[in-house]
């Protein structure tokens, strides 16, 4: 127990101001060219960024800029919440805006399978995987984001980064064994990831499809997307904090997601 | 020096998980009847939040939901970077996407005018009250989130919340001489209030016109708004996580503010 749980929030800011702890930002700049999912034409599309000037300094508004923000929740680095999957839509608490802000903060095991990727770009992560990271780090604990680090982020430009060849997308995922092992023995917060989605992009073809989002959001759980510089992350140790904006009734939003470490 | 950072991380999860530590959420909901700012007619206006349903388990897409947002950077509990005045048009990382992102978490000193803001609406803090305030809490450290507590947060729906009268809106703000001595003498993180927005509702017939985002945004600091539940933290002691949306030249974004405290 803390002795002092004010004086240990002082330590951290403490911490912040010398350098011992810092902030590492974790978003992909959002911006009109900023990648969304491709979805087979049959289904109804999610629109990427449109920022509309309202006023910059000028007769509509002399003394200041803002501008309109037009796009899909599930634009750039976002979150996905349980009410994004059908497996979740029943689930209390499933929103954007009811989902406990405990949930918001959290630690960060970050498993690198950069090397594998670059051989394959639909490379699975499987439960040996895991647990080979687990000899060297140590048990997965409840609550944490599993970070799932392939170097996928220093794709830059649509093509490059959805990776859409005449069969589909072709980009890294987790092995729906293994999704289940991390939900379901490890109880993990959530899934992250430098991807476009936490679904391999051959998932669609997979059984059942789209397997991470089947059984994280069935379970309650959290996905992020699009997450840059996972590669300045020690393997533990890290608190992430991705928190949605408070959108009634939402299946996700872009937000800011930031590390704090040594 | 923390002996061990990364300790002091796992320490703050424990408790986060023992209670000792929590999480408030200091998010307005977002929606279509979050009201946004009314300017006189000659200036050009920011849209409110429209939420467009792309698809919900159906035919356009049949195991998931997710919307289209349509808002103004400006909507609900929001943050204003340097770049959103003109004052602050020049200066160094003053956009959404470059603040740096140390600047996203910093401590709260909470200062309480609700009794006098019952009393009147237009109520201005004053060098005076901060000093009241630092006497019995302490100075006011630097990198200091100020957050303005009025009570305004309880007022429910568009007319209460902006308040408007034949002469405009009537509504709480900080002096400018107030604002100028927190930015040159405390060096301050920026002022979060809960209205809707950092000037008071009277102050376009001031002089200057905006004093509270001409002195913020013209010194690289910044603005929240529209802020909940401020009576819920302590006056000092609590750590404020507020980290806009990565728009690249965003003026300001709407996000997740959230409170860690005891
Ligand atoms: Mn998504
Ligand atoms: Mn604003």
């Amino acid at each position: 127990m803390a002795d002092n749980p004010l004086g240990l929030l002082a330590q951290v800011l403490a911490a912040l101001d010398s350098g011992q702890l810092k902030i590492i930002d974790l978003t992909t700049p959002l911006e009109p060219e900023t990648p969304v999912i491709d979805l087979p034409e049959m289904f109804a599309p999610s629109p990427g960024l449109t920022l509309t000037e309202i006023s910059r300094y000028d007769s509509r508004g002399p003394a200041w800029y803002w501008n309109v923000l037009n796009l899909g929740e599930h634009t750039g680095t976002h979150f996905d919440a349980p009410v994004h999957w059908i497996t979740g839509k029943d689930l209390p608490n499933n929103t954007t805006d009811t989902i406990p802000p405990r949930k918001f903060i959290g630690p960060a095991c970050v498993i690198d399978a950069t090397a594998q990727v670059e051989q394959s770009p639909d490379f699975l992560l499987t439960i040996e995987h895991v647990q080979q990271w687990e000899a060297q780090h140590g048990r997965i604990p409840a609550g944490a984001w599993v970070l799932f680090q392939t170097g996928w982020g220093k794709r830059k430009g649509r093509e490059a980064f959805l990776n859409v060849q005449a069969d589909g997308a072709h980009s890294p995922g987790v092995h729906q064994s293994c999704m289940q092992f991390l939900i379901q023995e490890r109880d993990i917060l959530g899934l992250g990831v430098e991807t476009v989605g936490t679904d391999a992009g051959q998932a669609g073809g997979f059984e059942p499809p789209f397997p991470s989002h089947t059984f994280l959001h069935g379970s309650g759980k959290f996905g992020l997307t699009s997450l840059l510089n996972l590669e300045l992350l020690p393997p533990t140790g890290a608190i992430i904090i991705a928190a949605p904006l408070k959108i009634v009734d939402g299946s996700g939003s872009p937000l800011r997601v930031l590390a704090i470490t040594a």
